[in-house]
C-alpha cells in the first residue's frame, strides 16, 4: 500500500481488503500450531458493518493462499459475483460459517479444524472438563460437544449455535468431526482454536495416568472474569 | 525452463522431466508432515500414457534428492538403462510399487512410509475403524490391514493389491510393516499418506480414553460421495 | 552497539539494557521447545545488584517481542514509570515473579509456562518421581506440586516459594495450573523450564506402559552433586 | 579450504579436520529429529587409523557448536593438549565413549541421547521387542537394556559393551538413563540414534492399545540380512 494515498480507511472496500489480508495471514497460525493437515481447516472473518464475510477457498494448499484468493460471501453463504477470488469455490464448510454469522451477530470470526486432541474428544462425544486454570481463563468452563451432523446443509451451523448459546466456551466439539471456534474477530477465533487444542491435549495427557482434580465453580468464575477483564494490552480490547 | 521454447509439452520426454520434478518435490511433504525418518519412505508416479514410473533412489538423504536423481523404471521394476539417475539403485520397495502399477491401471501414484501412528495399528494388525467424518470423506470406510510379507519379491505388492481391491480406502496397513497408499497421481497418493497418519493418530488418541462412537453406514456413504464429488476446485479434478 | 563507545559496561543502565535483550531472546527458547501457545508463558530476570527485574508484557505475540518492550518492574511488581515499555502492561503473572524475587534473594530468573506434560502432572496434583538420571542431574529429586492458588495476589508466589524451599528442585508444578521454574539467572530458569517438560514427558511415557524403576537415594545424590559441580564449561559457572 | 592446496588429503591432520566438520554437522540431525533438549546429547567419531576420537564439548548450545570447538581425545578420554578446542571441557560422557572405542575396534562412531520414547523404555528397564520390519532391518532383533550405572567412571562404557556384544542391535537402552548407539562411523551411529527413537515410539504407540504381533525369527533374520546387504547405494557401503 506504500505509494498509495487511500482515502476513507474505513470504507467498505478498504475493510474487505484489510480483512482478506488478515484472514489469509491467520491461516499460517493453524499450520504453525499443527492444527491442520494438507488443505484441511478454515478461517473466516465478518466484514465489519456489512452482511458479508471472507473465507478460505476449498482444497487450496496453505502455501498457495493469498489475500486475493480469499472468497467474499454473503451471509447466505453465496459467493459475491465478480469479487476477487469469485472464480474459486469457497470452503466446503461455508454454509456452517454463514449460519453462525446469521444467528450470532456478536461473532466476528469462525474457525474450523480437525486438530487431533480436540477431535479425539469429539470422536468419543466427551466434553472436556474444566480442570485447568488456562481453561477457566480462556473458556470459563467445560468445552461442550455438539451433535453429529452431515455436512452440506444447515445442520452443522445449527448444532454449533445451539450448543454455544448454552456455554461461555467459544469452542464446540462437533461429534465425530472436530472443533469449531468463534471469536469477536477472526484473530480471536484463531486464538480459541489454538487454545482448545492445547487444553484438549493437556487434559488428555492428564487423564491417561489417573483422575484430574476439579476446580471449584467459584474459582472458575473468578479466573474467567479476571482474564476477560485484565489480560493483555488495553489496545487489544 | 525460462528462456527455452520447448515444443511438445505433452511429449514423453517432457512428461518424464515434469514427473521427476513433481515426485522429487513431493518427498518434502513426507518430511514436513513428520511421516519419515532418515532416508525411509518413498514416493513414485506413473508416466502418463507410458509403461514407466519414476521413484526415489534407495538410501539417499531427503536433503540430497534432485529431479535428475529420481529413477525411471519399467513396470517390471527394472531401471531404464541410460536414463538420468540410472547409476543409482532405486528404492528397495520398487518391486512393490511396480506390482501395483501393473495390476491397478487406474493408479497413478504410490507412497510408502513407516509413519508412527499408522504403523502402530499395523503392528497390532488392527484396521482403523471409520469413526471420524474426515475418514469417511477421504477413505470412505475403515483402513484395512494387509498380510505380513517379506520384502524383495511380489508378496508385498500382491498383498497391497488384494487388500485394496476390496475397499474404497486408498491406504492399506501392511502388517508389522507400515502404510502403503495409492492415488490418481503421485500428489493424490501423498495426500492419502498424510491423511492416513492423521486419522490413525486421532483414532489412537480417541481410543486411549474410551470407546469411539460409530458413524452410520449411510452417513459414511453420503460423506464419501459428497467429498469425492465437490471438495476442492474444479481444476483439481 | 557498534559505533557507540559506552562507558561503564557494568553500570545500572547498561545492565538493564543487556538484561532486556537477554530476557527477550530467551522467550524464543520457549517457543522452540514447544512449551508455550499463543501469548502464554513468560520469562523474567533480576537486574544484578538492583531491586528491579525485567519481564515480558502481557498478551503480546512472541513474534512482536523486542528488548524495548520488556517491562522494568520493582520487587513489588510495579512498573518503573518512564522506563522503556512502561506504556505496556506487564505479564499477568508479574506479582508471582515479584514475590519470588523478594523472598528468594539467590534467584536471578523465573519462568512460567503451561507446557503440556508438566501441566498434565499438575492437573492430577501428582509429583514427578525421580526415576531418570537426567532428573537426578538437573533437579536432584522429585518435582514437587505446589498448592492451588488464584492468580492476582500473593498466593501463587507464596505457594512457589514455600514449596521450593523444601526441595532441591528448581521447578514446581502449581496444582491445576502449570510449572514455575527458578534459576541463578533468566537463562538458568529457562533451562529448568525446558528440562522439567522433558522429564515430565519421558516419565509420562514410561508410566503409560508399566512401573518405572526407582533410583537409590545415594545415586540421586551422587548424580546431582556431580552434575552441579562438573557439567559444562568453567566459564558457565 | 578454498584457495589452499593441501597436500596429503588422507594424512592425519586432514582426517581430523574432516571429522571435526562431520561430527559437528551431525549434531544438527539430533536436534532436527527432536532427540535432544538444551545442551544434552553427544556424537563422537573415531579418527580413522588413529587412537583418537572427536567429541562434542560439554554444555555448549547446539547453535554455538563449530568444527574447531569439537574436542580431540585419546582413547583414554584425555583431551589432546594444544589441539583446537582443548581449552573446553569435553562431553561429560567422554569416558563412556572412550571405553567403547577401546573395547570395540570395529566401532567408528558413538551417540548418546535422552530421546523420550527410548528413554521411557529404559526407565522401565524393558527391552523393545522386534515386532516391526523396520526394527528387523535396522537392528536385527530386540533393543536390549543395559545395567544401571553411575556416570564418571568406566561403568557406563562397560555396561554398553557387555550388552551390545550379545546382540546384533547397534543400540542399547541404559537403565533409567537413555540410549547409546554405535556405528561403523559417526553418521551410522547417528542413524541408529534416530531409528531407535523411531521404533521405540512406534512400539510404544502400538502397545498402548493392545498386543503387538510377533515376527518369526526366520523372517527377522531374512530382513536383517537383506537390509544390511542391499539397502542404499553401493558407494555408501
Amino acid at each position: 500500500m506504500s505509494g498509495l494515498d487511500r482515502p476513507g480507511a474505513l470504507d467498505g472496500l478498504h475493510a474487505v481488503d484489510a480483512l482478506r489480508a488478515e484472514v489469509c495471514a491467520l491461516h499460517e497460525r493453524l499450520t504453525r500450531a499443527g492444527l491442520v493437515q494438507w488443505t484441511g481447516g478454515n478461517v473466516s472473518g465478518r466484514v465489519p458493518g456489512e452482511a458479508l464475510f471472507v473465507i478460505k477457498p476449498s482444497g487450496v494448499d496453505y502455501d498457495e493462499l493469498a489475500p486475493e484468493r480469499m472468497i467474499l460471501c454473503t451471509l447466505d453463504g453465496e459467493v459475491v459475483p465478480g469479487s476477487a477470488g469469485s472464480e474459486l469455490s469457497p470452503s466446503s464448510d461455508t454454509a456452517a460459517h454463514a449460519y453462525v454469522y446469521r444467528h450470532m451477530p456478536e461473532v466476528g470470526g469462525v474457525v474450523h479444524t480437525h486438530s487431533p486432541y480436540a477431535t479425539a474428544w469429539a470422536a468419543r462425544g466427551e466434553p472436556i472438563p474444566c480442570h485447568l486454570t488456562a481453561m477457566a481463563d480462556e473458556f470459563g468452563g467445560p468445552i461442550p460437544v455438539g451433535p453429529f451432523a452431515r455436512i452440506g446443509d444447515d445442520s452443522i451451523g445449527r448444532g454449533i449455535v445451539e450448543t454455544l448459546r448454552e456455554h461461555r466456551s467459544r469452542a464446540v466439539l462437533m461429534q465425530s468431526h472436530g472443533p469449531f471456534t468463534i471469536g469477536s474477530d477472526a484473530r480471536d477465533a484463531v486464538k480459541a482454536a489454538v487454545m482448545v487444542e492445547d487444553v484438549a491435549r493437556t487434559m488428555h495427557l492428564a487423564r491417561q495416568l489417573g483422575e484430574t482434580l476439579p476446580i471449584a465453580a467459584a474459582d472458575v468464575d473468578a479466573l474467567f472474569d479476571r482474564y476477560q477483564g485484565v489480560y493483555g494490552q488495553q489496545a487489544d480490547r
